[in-house]
């Protein structure tokens, strides 16, 4: 086999893609199985050579927003959900790409930094475990000076406050018993972090031991900065059996709350984390947690649990003749001719059912009764009057057409269409047992075109 | 929570790594859980920073060239594997990333033509399901002409030369029967390709339907091909029971070599594709089938069986003191100190054992009894006597130290090695179903300190 002819790269370089034209469903919508996400038109050669590049970009990138999207279902809405993928990712693009389309999934923020200066990404994160072992003690911290949150005094010595702090904790009648002696190393670790990030400390607290040493050292610099008029922001829990010990450290939480009279202090955040997938967040909401936020890596931005969509390009028209491809599996028979797409609403609102029809048929219409036919089962069809319609197809790439482009959204708005538009489903559609299928169809024209030509195009056995 | 400041990015710039010394095992060797893969030594921030590039590097990689590797294995070493992976892998460089680490692993060839630029691999694969169905009929091939192999002719009308192929394959006793008209866009698409490849046609024969229309129509333009001089290179499966239908293949390659005296038609190469992984190859393998070469993407690239591979990046040792990680896990415990790694080989050239030391501790040498200990689990252990003696861990980056670098070998030396690696391994260790672990180990001295750390850094539980 040759290599390829570096002819051929040149050919690449002298091609462009104005004429060609793209149309496609907005980012962050619903979609659904046959209906195209895309519709390319133009030159044959460089439509084909779009093929890969247009799957790999949109394959993965929807794949890992409706993951997702799905982890947002099960965490429901109070929850912060906080994307934790990077060092997991296929590849560094991967990662990148996972923290993009898992804020466009719902998520609230990445600890991906790169990703938050590239695209406007909220970041969230809290050290690390070697932060935390990289200690020995507090000897080790030189500047040792905070001054308050509203800059009316300066503490000299934080350390010491932490230190008086940690021993009233100990010394406590109602936080008795449920631990000893806790990590020097981790104390000093909480303490320079307070130190450098006096309105941001989050602390991972199972370096050592969570209960016995992580939140009582997390008490004691948090009520430290609450005397400098500064507010932790909570915990993060990394290992162990995450429902038990929110319980636990949320009881603690409370207990400091009713000892030293620090109002709110109980409602501290807990952010839990460690191999966490749609499962095990369900499995916790069974069995009752206090975790305020879940980090998710490897599950989510990997897609475990289906680590690829299978989105393919097929040629439907070409020279103004449809093209069908056949397949002896009816689901990779592909819908001929160039089409359009709409979604129909009920009276309630819902999304009822998308439909596809030639380019040339007139479009659905409000309160016109309209014969939906699924592609390929002749006994399945219904009736919809639809309340509301909508194009699907939008134009993000006119060519030499005369349509106007679609504007771009930011990202912050793609995220709130993904929101709005699942919100929007009906309910029994969203299930994660069972779900209901929604609806494609294609319009009866199109029904009879397709069986024509697939009548037409598929050779005829011989039974012997 | 505040966004990152602009000062951490102007910080970033500020840093380099002349500090820092890297450590590693050489690509493409076999490597095991706890013994560490790089050791990285240097100033704690600027090491700190690497852990999240270093983890997204590595893991994915690995991974993937596992993958790969664990699909030759099933495969066999006679049949060539294809990477047919960019359109589902994780984003266009989990795409590059896949093309380059399968080929390591032991894959021969990518469909990924810009892998192959950028990295040497070779390049295969074939025309698309769409080429076949862009094309009407014979009348749309403009240029007809095709110069033999060896210069020596023209033939002026090659469309003709095929028909009359097809006509003589169609009126053969021994073929006749199987088809009946075969689809004239395939048998246009087929002879196009042929024209602009005649060294290199490999078609895709299930567009219409494989045994009526793709395979009679290649043997049509193939047996054109070889009255010019050129040998077809075969054809591809891409859907079906591939095990029949290339079976049933190989019989019509047979009988047109015997019908027509073509010696060598009956080993046109077969390729398959569709979805295919280790199971359905061990499947096909069983069934028995007439496959050549597997066109293996989505499963491959995705590592769809385990989607991440779980490494992670622990401090070991700071300022002279060594560090562990607890963890209620016991998996997750880390081995402290800066460490040496060698890999102990015994008499009949298979590797025995890795074994972890301290740093200043003498190596293993050949001939001298050594006590192996597991790093954990006090009651395993063994003495062994290393015929052969390999440091793994060599310098790639030496920072100030005055380590020679090790030379980075070609992507081509890399597959060798691995190739190489996997066959001496003992073939149980390789089983696909319940293979015996390879032995990771300590050095007792080390053993000894790990536990001396463990007791002294963790918490004691008091039960109530």
């Amino acid at each position: 086999m040759p290599a390829c002819e570096d002819d051929f790269f040149e050919y690449l370089r002298s091609i462009d893609c104005s004429d060609v034209e793209v149309y496609a469903i907005p980012e962050g919508y619903a979609v659904f199985p046959k209906v195209p996400l895309m519709r390319i038109e133009g030159p044959v050669a460089v439509v084909q050579l779009l093929e890969t590049p247009f799957l790999s970009l949109v394959n993965y990138a929807s794949l890992v927003t409706t993951n997702a999207a799905r982890h947002r279902l099960v965490a429901g809405k109070s929850k912060n959900l906080l994307e934790f993928g990077l060092r997991r990712a296929q590849g560094p693009d991967g990662g990148i790409s996972a923290s993009r389309y898992c804020y466009m999934g719902g998520f609230d923020a990445t600890s991906n930094v790169a990703a938050g200066r590239l695209f406007g990404i909220p970041i969230r994160g809290t050290h690390s475990h070697a932060f935390v072992s990289s200690f020995m003690g507090l000897d080790e911290i030189t500047d040792k000076t905070l001054t308050s949150s509203d800059g009316s005094n300066t503490c000299e010595d934080f350390i010491s406050l932490v230190q008086n702090w940690l021993i009233r904790i100990q010394d406590s009648s109602s936080l008795h018993g449920t631990f000893g002696e806790t990590s020097q190393s981790e104390l000093a670790a909480f303490t320079s972090y307070a130190l450098a990030f006096p309105n941001s400390f989050l602390a991972l607290v199972d370096t050592y031991d969570v209960m016995r040493s992580g939140v009582p050292n997390f008490c004691a610099v948090a009520l430290a900065l609450n005397d400098m008029g500064y507010k932790a922001v909570g915990i993060r829990l990394d290992s162990g059996d995450l429902a038990y010990l929110s319980v636990e450290a949320r009881k603690f939480f409370h207990a400091v709350e009713k000892e030293f009279v620090v109002v709110g202090f109980g409602k501290t955040s807990i952010t839990a984390s460690n191999d966490l997938n749609e499962e095990t967040i369900d499995a916790l909401n069974k069995q009752g947690h206090e975790v305020d936020a879940f980090g998710i890596g490897t599950y989510l931005v990997t897609c475990y649990a289906q680590a690829a969509l299978g989105c393919v390009f097929k040629l439907v028209e070409i020279n103004k003749q449809p093209r069908i491809k056949l397949s002896e599996d009816v689901m990779k028979v592909s819908i001929p001719c160039k089409k359009k797409c709409y979604r129909l609403y009920g009276k309630e609102g819902y999304p009822l059912v998308d439909i596809m029809t030639g380019e040339d048929e007139p479009g659905p219409k409000i309160g016109e009764r309209l014969l939906c036919r699924h592609p390929f089962n002749e006994s399945k069809r219904a009736y919809v009057v639809p309340q509301h319609v909508e194009e699907l197809l939008k134009c993000y790439w006119p060519g030499n057409s005369s349509n106007s482009r679609e504007e771009l959204p930011s990202i912050h708005e793609i995220r709130t269409r993904c929101i709005h538009h699942l919100d929007r489903m009906r309910p029994d559609h969203m299930r994660r047992l069972n779900p209901t299928p929604y609806k494609v169809s294609v319009s009866a024209k199109l029904y009879d075109f397709i069986h024509f030509l697939w009548l037409n195009e598929a050779p005829v056995g011989e039974l012997q």
